[in-house]
């Protein structure tokens, strides 16, 4: 097996190389179909559109009012007033209406006395071709509207319409098929998903590409799970191919036991490529089968989703005749290093916010399997090939996924993790749906760091002065000595042992971590938890090195629970409601303040004004009570410091 | 009717207050349906989204190789091997399998040395949790994946599905029904079509406005034309505001004898405005009929657009309760002062080019009727209320219709009018479908004004030097004396005489121009036409004033053959293909030679190296040839001045 795994990436190609393999050796567009013009918004023309009629076609009056012929009002004055005969002369016409003959200019109707008589007075004379809209003034018959490859949208329908034209060649949707496969995997509609068996995984990246597959304007049929079973992928490779113009087969790209993309393609047609040097998306597999592209997509999601981004998305938009839109970039400063690896492109996913005056991105979890990777981004950054990778002055541009406005309206929160900090998200889009709040845990003192170096908009920091039990004040003066902050209280929270349900081992205090069949699960140094932990050792007269799992460590309470929830651990220290949420059992020990610090600079602004108003509002406080082991008596309370 | 006229606007309010109105009038969002996760694209959550499961689901194998203890591991080394047994305290995993119990690692295949006995030797020890995807990496039960609000991506359906969740709620489409209204109009599938009756206008608004509303994720009808009889509109509104969440009545809500949409909506609702004072779009109006905003949209097409974009939008938005997506602004630099009335906020639109490092903005024509100012427009710059407008050299934002990728890829020409000009941009389109030419219709002498200025790429320019009979090289000199520029020969073409068919007043020649029966349309001042018209009155000893029509003017040969077959004038200069492309009649005068003036700065960008390839090639000439009237010997000749 070892001899086989290493073998298989020696043609091993970049990015670059492998796109223009695809791109040079699939070269056939999509068919092209005739379809009137009301069905054809987004789609592509495979020729120019020339008007078969003129707009407006015949003069037009652009005013209520009358038609005249100019040079019969020239003179026309308010002492010598010309007048006019209705319907010889002079003639009612509306708006839109076609001008009569022998006249080549409109009065509005403001300007036009009738008398007693019936008969017209003007007191100001006319101009040829006032006020009307000339026979072709948009567009003239025979004219080109649009050129070939021109992507329609409600505008050109319009336009065509008003120009005669009712039917247009388009190119055909890229019909493409999804084929998820892996014994392990579950439909989400299986009658097993009540009760899942331990280690089936439920399907969604064949939904998802699909999905992304229907942004790109293909049709995209997502096929049933299909086991690990060669001939049965085969065979509906086989069966599947003619009606389609790609198939993704999304699982099974790589060399391991179960993976079989490889000698499936091989068997029905040709390999073209194995393995691109990009992270996330390596193990991919571009093949022809019957002259068509057939792709082994990785089965990570996050790795899906990149080789679908960066290396199927070009392509289906080539077989559309056009190239994919490309995203906006920004120049944004990183909060941190960001190394990699020589000799791979990576693609990291970065959280966007604007700060003062520049955008700062935060990375988010570079595993391959973090699909919330993706949920979370607000960009892409891309490390090329030949580069280590970039240190946080760097001058970086990111690939945007939201929109500018989205980023100018993210508020950027680092620090420690608190449960309440998902209601506060929620309860900030129900009152200001254009303002997000975007939470990075990396610790209380992490946080203050952050704020430090004005990579953040506030920092949720709980660190207790161990010597006379406030919580922050210290730190904020330690860390942040030269800054003007104001110190918001957001909640008071319960921490405790965190323990499997029925607490099994009995543990009942921090003196029982020391026993040797208890192991512990940590939280990361700098984080206020790990911080209260260390200082209640210190109380018992306790050390790290007697604590068995003191160094394996998580950065959020959840972490925690569900390291006990699967018994990876017996004991964490964090919140009730953590607890809660896992249905597991929780010994309190103490009561500790949460606090969110804001720079004075940032206090005024709309984005901070909203979080103030929410984090004081009723809702939020009542929401965050009824999670549990939360007192609200001085939310909302400010201290300036 | 005057009267009548001047007082409907007394209530006009600015674009701020009309949003504000509607905002605070129909506050309803619609209705909650709840989906399953798969079908969700695009979708609005309604509730926050929590995960029920986590993911994975149990510690996972993140490699493929052997899953052991690490404790079990430490000190192996080259030198002292570790022998595991297995399936006792060494399992085989693959990516993705369930962890054993009782371990906590997984060594990579490659590190995995299989003895010969079947025993598995390490020579390397595993760190406690290494290549092993704990439970909850990425999401955890009950933590929240998505807040209320948000809209759903195909990342986010991976991520719901993952975390267990198959049912969303959501917000409904909003439905809105769009009403044609207007005598004048005529369906696109009426049987009068082949023959349309004089006067009438084919139905695009309609349809235009269906398209749009659909961009932004409502369902949308059009019901079918309904002429000007305000009782059967009010029938209809009746019947139908049950079953829609907003109707658009399109044309009749300005104030003219046969505009009914003010008075329909008040016999059966109420009216809440009446006029914006926004250009184009002021004749606007709001109505509630039970309860749901029933709109009366302006029926020429700009106006349509402009109100859809700016009020009726952000409300389709705000029923789905988020904000419409906000485009991305530009600074640009004007090629030319922006004049605009104060008191009103205008819409303008226009062409966008990356010339230099600058991006140029160019007005297209401000007509309401101007369909083609949308289609080609690539941004909007709105001039606000208490401003006359801007000057060429102010510090302007511009909104985005087109990617900023698209926009940098524009070659931007301006300068003279030529019919090839379309076949050049349809090639270019065909081979380069990322470059798009832009072409500004303002005669020879603008565009080399326009080169100076830096607002172009390329100038097309026929300017006769009547000294020497040679073309553009001496007004090359005389505009452009301190910039380094390369003359590429496009076209040499016929320049003649445009009649109606059959030559009913048996004009011959240019002498004819004098004759007091002959009306003639000519080319605007600086068009390389008129210099030529110009020139052959003075070799023909005729005066300007001699003739009538001379100061009546058009911008291209096009606008010039419209006048002619409408009966607007007798007689014009210009090109045969024009001629031809409208069955008109041409009697050739001369041959000129038509060039495309090019900076030897933007010599070797890839834009215009695109543009010279496609001139060079037989395509394009072929192309060229078959309009009629034109000559390709030289055609891709360059001279370097």
């Amino acid at each position: 097996m070892k001899q086989n795994k290493r073998n298989i990436y020696l043609e091993m190609k970049s990015l670059e190389e492998a796109r223009s393999l695809w791109r040079s050796h699939f070269i056939k567009k999509t068919a092209v179909e005739t379809i009137p013009v009301v069905d054809a918004l987004g789609r592509v023309l495979t020729k120019p559109v020339f008007a078969k009629r003129s707009s407006p076609n015949y003069h037009a009056a652009a005013m209520d009012g009358i038609a005249v012929l100019a040079e019969k009002t020239y003179g026309a004055h308010v002492d010598h007033p010309i007048i006019l005969e209705p319907d010889k002369n002079a003639f009612y016409v509306n708006t839109g209406n076609v001008m009569p003959d022998n006249t080549d200019a409109v009065i509005m109707i403001e300007n036009v006395f009738q008398l007693k008589s019936g008969a017209i007075s003007i007191e100001t004379p006319a101009i040829p071709w006032q006020h009307v809209r000339k026979m072709g003034e948009d567009i003239v018959a025979t004219e080109m509207l649009f050129p070939q490859n021109h992507v329609i949208t409600p505008y050109c329908i319009g336009a065509m319409l008003s120009g005669g034209v009712f039917y247009v060649d388009i190119r055909k949707k890229p019909k493409i098929l999804i084929i998820p496969t892996g014994s392990e995997l579950l439909d989400w509609q299986s009658d097993r998903i009540a009760n899942p068996p331990k280690g089936s995984i439920i399907e969604s990246n064949g939904t998802l590409l699909k999905n992304c597959a229907i942004e790109c304007g293909a049709i995209a049929d997502r096929h049933e799970i299909v086991p690990d079973h060669p001939d049965d992928i085969q065979e509906i490779i086989n069966n599947k191919i003619s009606q389609y113009d790609m198939i993704l087969l999304v699982g099974g790209s790589s060399a391991g036991e179960s993976d079989f993309t490889r000698a499936v393609i091989e068997k029905t047609g040709q390999i073209l490529l194995h393995g691109v040097s990009i992270m996330p998306g390596k193990p991919v597999i571009l093949g022809d089968v019957q002259q068509k592209p057939v792709v082994g997509v990785p089965g990570y999601p996050v790795s899906a989703i990149v080789i679908f981004d960066q290396f199927i998305r070009p392509m289906i938009y080539q077989m559309m005749g056009i190239i994919a839109p490309r995203r906006t970039t920004l120049p944004v400063q990183l909060t941190r290093n960001m190394p990699s690896k020589l000799g791979i492109e990576e693609f990291i996913r970065v959280k966007l916010g604007k700060v003062g005056d520049k955008v700062v991105a935060s990375s988010l979890p570079r595993g391959a399997g973090a699909i919330t990777s993706f949920t979370q981004a607000d960009g892409l950054i891309r490390i090329p090939r030949h580069s280590e990778g970039f240190r946080s002055n760097a001058n970086v541009h990111a690939e945007l996924l939201q929109s500018e406005f989205t980023i100018e309206n993210t508020i950027m929160a680092v620090g420690s993790h608190d449960n309440t900090l998902d209601i506060l998200a929620d309860q900030i889009s129900q009152t200001y749906p254009y303002i997000k709040l975007a939470s990075s845990h990396v610790g209380s003192i992490s946080g203050l760091l952050a704020l430090k170096r004005g990579t953040c908009h506030l920092a949720g920091t709980h660190l207790l002065d161990t010597n006379d039990g406030s919580y922050n004040l210290s730190d904020i003066k330690k860390y942040l000595s030269h800054m003007s902050v104001r110190c918001m209280h957001l909640i008071v929270r319960e921490q405790g042992l965190i323990l499997p349900k029925n607490n099994p081992k009995k543990i009942k205090r921090i003196a029982d971590l020391k026993r040797k069949d208890v192991q512990l699960i940590n939280r990361q140094a700098g984080s206020g938890t790990r911080i209260l932990l260390d200082y209640l050792l210190q109380k018992n007269g306790m050390k790290p090195e007697e604590i068995s799992g003191y160094h394996s460590d998580e950065y959020t309470h959840m972490g925690v629970a569900v390291n006990i929830l699967s018994g990876a651990a017996d004991v964490g220290i964090g919140i009730l409601s953590a607890a809660k949420a896992l249905d597991l059992e929780f010994i309190p020990i103490v009561r500790e303040q949460y606090d969110l610090v804001i720079p004075e600079i940032y206090w005024e602004t709309s984005l901070i004004q909203a979080l103030v108003t929410v984090v004081r509002s009723q809702e939020f406080q009542k929401r965050a009570l009824a999670l549990g082991g939360y007192h609200t008596e001085k939310t909302g309370e400010v201290v300036k410091i």
